[in-house]
């Protein structure tokens, strides 16, 4: 339990970072829709380390191959079975690790759990295990697009306390993707890099957000009282390592406000209802109400850093220990396109639940029994 | 779908806040526990409005009714079904709003959603749902402290930008009962009180911060890598109404952190491996430390206010709504027992599931083999 | 766990046969759909007991009463949760049996299982939690006749070694209902009833066959590879009470053929590809055929007989047992809305799951892009 | 959806015949049980083609490689994927049948649902996908049997009208694999084995009936009420392709019995509360009784044949069919490997939910509360 994502659109993963493979399976997913491993790969590039100076040098080859599902570049309706193999391993730098506990990492909670592990890259809570969610999300988010004209943009909006202005405007990826650190702001982005440099010098690491805009969703996701949208992605957001906030709308901040200050009255707009402000995020009651959906992501620094740090071994003796092996100072970067796929796996998920439930039959005829 | 919550402690909830009544049934509770009416009632009445001069005046009585799964007084391991039959409810207050979307509640997202709602009181939406969750929380609660010892506290740590300071101290239950807003700082309770007075006045409304913290969790709860004990807290919090953000241990403020700040050194204490510092909040890797957890949750001011608000009806016509009815001018209070409801649902799903996969057979006998 | 059946349209049922009630909440189900607990109660009726000498005698009302998901007789897209009071419980016939295990009954075994049992009629194993599934399945019956003309008819096609002959004719509920045996072969049916009115009068019971016929089923239907539609339909049905076997199409007799003998032809019949034969059930790899899906399933003799018989206590002791109470001789004709009732549910659930995959999106829209 | 069995021990499977892989994943197994390819691969040997004359002359090779889940010879608690590649695929054979519907086959099924489908091998449809639960199900068997000491043994018990006697005896894995025809009654099995002889010979196909044996289960195994111990196996085997049956215990023969010729005594043995019979085939009210489960699967004669056949392509036009392609005559031997797999998962399941609702807390503690 606990590797599967999704009611309808299943997304299994499975892999230890320095075991033989990452994968993921997806379950649920439409047929006919052309699909190649070249798409899926364009996404784990973005999430792959190595792209910059601002992220680590391994050169992680992440090529991804489709096991089933696919037949003549069109999926099949059956489970699409995604695998990345594991490569350039330096598993003895996890070596001198096996018996110790890295602060805040999960070494001592996965020991704790199951009695054993696999100390190398962090095992199972390795970040490496998010290929096989963004290479999942590829396909969520490309039926999203090409089926409802679905928008997801994540970016990242703060690095420690640097931050950039509230924006209006919708960014492009390509916006986004212009530089290594994917903030959308350039005069903050080079702000952060810079940042970010510095703490790699001085081997620390730093936090940050991520902020996620959605539109052209439909009003109507999302399912009470449990599965409302807003909980659909709390979850999956901190669902992914190193997250430790989530906030929907104007989150905390609404918290401040009175509800005469923080309501968002209904107007109609271009003959639609909709709402004037969006303090709420694009969410009411847990469902979509057709307006923009947009959340933030809190990222804790990385837990690995190169200052020397004191913990314990698994004898509870005190060490002295200094990371060696190779890590990113900032995982917001490339944290980005995962905050993105699990965003499309929860709306996919949410939309082919809705649709089952509210369109399958004819109510008016229905109706009419 | 969407109204059930847990893998194997599965709560399903029913019932619309003006239809004949509301309840759970909760499937999956251990067999032979001593269970009676009364103590599920206790709970109810903390979350029951009426309290106090601060909440809405509305009596429900909510008395709960056990039809099943109980026999002698003793859990039988088979559905508990819950029920709460609705009462003094004003349903006439509802009738202007039938066509009319209020702001910020869920009417136009469930009209958009189903093509049809029943207005009265927020329907399926209204807070009176939670009643189920707080009636099924209660036996959550009951089996986590007598079977383990496991303690679970939510209280209202800030309204509006009124907060209480920390405290190291974990507080007991009469302390936070002890005044009607449940702060357990009494200085900051009052001047809570005085802010909420003055909202009921002004008709608005207000919002604010519920922390909860939760001891004798021990390590090792929590599924990889989806069924997190984090992401489950976050999706079982944004899941009840108002709820705008989640932080897990210091959340949003770890963000603006570097690594060696925010990494919690292991140390031995009293012969056990744990945290010195606990910023991460008792969870790492997604599994539970064995240390404090604890988490906030920000919840957004009332959206039902007494001033005049800007609207639309179903037809797209201007509306100018003040709303009629009994509301509090800030749910916090009554949303403590919902949180800590919510909490121990969390976990004792995830201990049962921990301890299926991995205390089910003699791992001596089964290594040996 | 284990009492909730479904993936999209999820029913969930409570209660112990001498406990306060018997209900089920009904999650999924389609919103603005005509519903009264009339309709629901013309189901129940035809399971009650008391409705021929045949039967037993007691006189259970079952009056269901919706507590919610319905307004303005109009399905809410909520959860329907539905409720049945118990009465006329003659538990003091039970008084005797609270440490004796009955054989052939769930007396032995739940002890096993929980260390404790509600002894009065059989507690949760009691058939009377099948007026749960019979009120829950009235809704999906509806649902698949009046949105796509589907049409279930289950019947007593043997009781002990009295057969009806096949016929092709596709029975009406008046034929099968026109006698209490429920088998619609009037010959056949006064046979029926001859031997058990004699089984009842030596203190015994008989088992039998019955058949369920399905028309209408669109091609499709069923989930590859273990949510096939002949796998869902025999746990669906070896989850009923007393049921010890299943056949989808010809089942054993199958087992006996050559492939030559037992294929399906392909044909095209009114412009449309059917089987020429339908020796398969109307079931190919686990999906529908658009043919007529049946199948049989097989049910012991009631275990509960007034001729002594031996058996334990719970301390082991030698006890000799001869049952008062009121039973059926023979439970087969109040089985036969229960067969249609979980025939219904797994319909009605593989439909909305196979809508979700392939009709949620327009797939020319999605193969352009 | 479809393609996951289990609810705590959940195996999801992926692959087309002519696709690049077949494999599963496994979630929720417990860690720290030594593992090996190889033990999976005997299990693999036991279900591949080409074992002898009887079989189809395919040599599949289904070599499996773990990809996950197993660090240093243990497993860790995490996924444990599964991969064997497809080799020796003859994808020509099937290019004539890529617009065919073979009688009785999937073809037209998955068209009709999909409106797209992999002909070759039959696609997802082939039996080529139970490797990968033979794969997952070595796992569960080897925790069964190391763990709690339960042996699963299935066999064929009929060919056609060809059918071994009953013994008593618990036929060991030697005597029923001493033969390729997998009856441990070796008269029957030289008898069996001509029959396929003869209808390889004459192009044609012949079906039969699995009998499987499980020994050492404990009471109280099966949750109510639709999740039964009987009702998860009927699942589990109709989700075999081919299979058309399925009876627990005395099955059908039961329906033609009184209640007085079927029950099952309880008496006392070795001090132990049983049953003096086990018509029941192990299993009461859903839930085992602690004495062997038995029952058995009808399988349909292999739907590919030499001889010709009518059938239509996907235009309708009229088609005489003579498969290529190497089949074989007689599934039975083969699939008895893939009943004990499904055996295996379905036993394992719900031991570890009765454990997580009746083992994970101290219940003389939880009483005294």
């Amino acid at each position: 339990m606990g590797n599967t994502f999704g009611h309808i659109f299943c997304v299994t993963t499975f892999g230890e970072s320095h075991g033989p493979a990452i994968g993921a399976v997806v379950d649920g997913c439409p047929p006919r829709i052309p699909l190649s491993a070249d798409e899926i790969q364009r996404e784990l590039d973005r999430r792959r380390p190595g792209q910059s100076a601002l992220t680590t040098p391994r050169a992680e080859g992440d090529a991804v191959e489709i096991l089933s599902g696919v037949y003549q570049g069109l999926t099949l309706g059956t489970p699409i079975a995604l695998l990345v193999r594991n490569r350039d391993m330096h598993s003895s730098d996890y070596d001198a690790l096996a018996n110790v506990y890295r602060p805040s990492h999960a070494d001592f909670t996965y020991q704790s759990k199951y009695g054993f592990r696999n100390p190398g890259g962090g095992g199972r809570a390795s970040a490496r295990e998010t290929i096989a969610r963004v290479a999942a999300g590829a396909i969520a988010a490309k039926i999203l697009y090409c089926g409802a004209g679905v928008e997801i943009r994540a970016f990242v909006e703060s690095v420690c306390d640097i931050a950039m202005p509230d924006t209006a405007e919708f960014p492009s990826r390509e916006t986004i993707d212009a530089t290594p650190v994917r903030c959308p702001h350039l005069p903050t982005a080079n702000r952060m890099a810079a940042r970010i440099g510095a703490a790699r010098e001085n081997g620390d690491s730093l936090g940050g957000v991520i902020r996620c805009r959605v539109r052209n969703v439909r009003a109507g996701l999302g399912q009470p009282v449990f599965d409302r949208l807003d909980a659909e992605l709390a979850r999956a957001m901190l669902s992914i390592p190193a997250t430790k906030g989530f906030e929907i709308g104007d989150g905390f901040a609404s918290a401040q406000r009175t509800g005469s200050e923080n309501n968002d009255p209904f107007v109609v707009r271009d003959g639609k209802i909709t709402t004037e402000t969006n303090r709420s995020g694009g969410v009411q009651g847990g469902i979509s109400t057709g307006g923009e959906i947009f959340f933030r992501v809190a990222f804790k620094p990385t837990p690995t850093i190169a200052l020397a740090q004191r913990t314990v071994d698994a004898a509870g003796n005190p060490v002295a220990l200094r990371a060696r092996g190779r890590h990113d100072p900032c995982v917001l970067p490339r944290a980005v396109p995962i905050v993105e796929a699990m965003t499309a796996l929860v709306l996919l998920d949410l939309w082919l639940l809705d649709s089952a439930q509210n369109k399958t039959f004819d109510h008016e005829r229905l109706a009419s029994a």
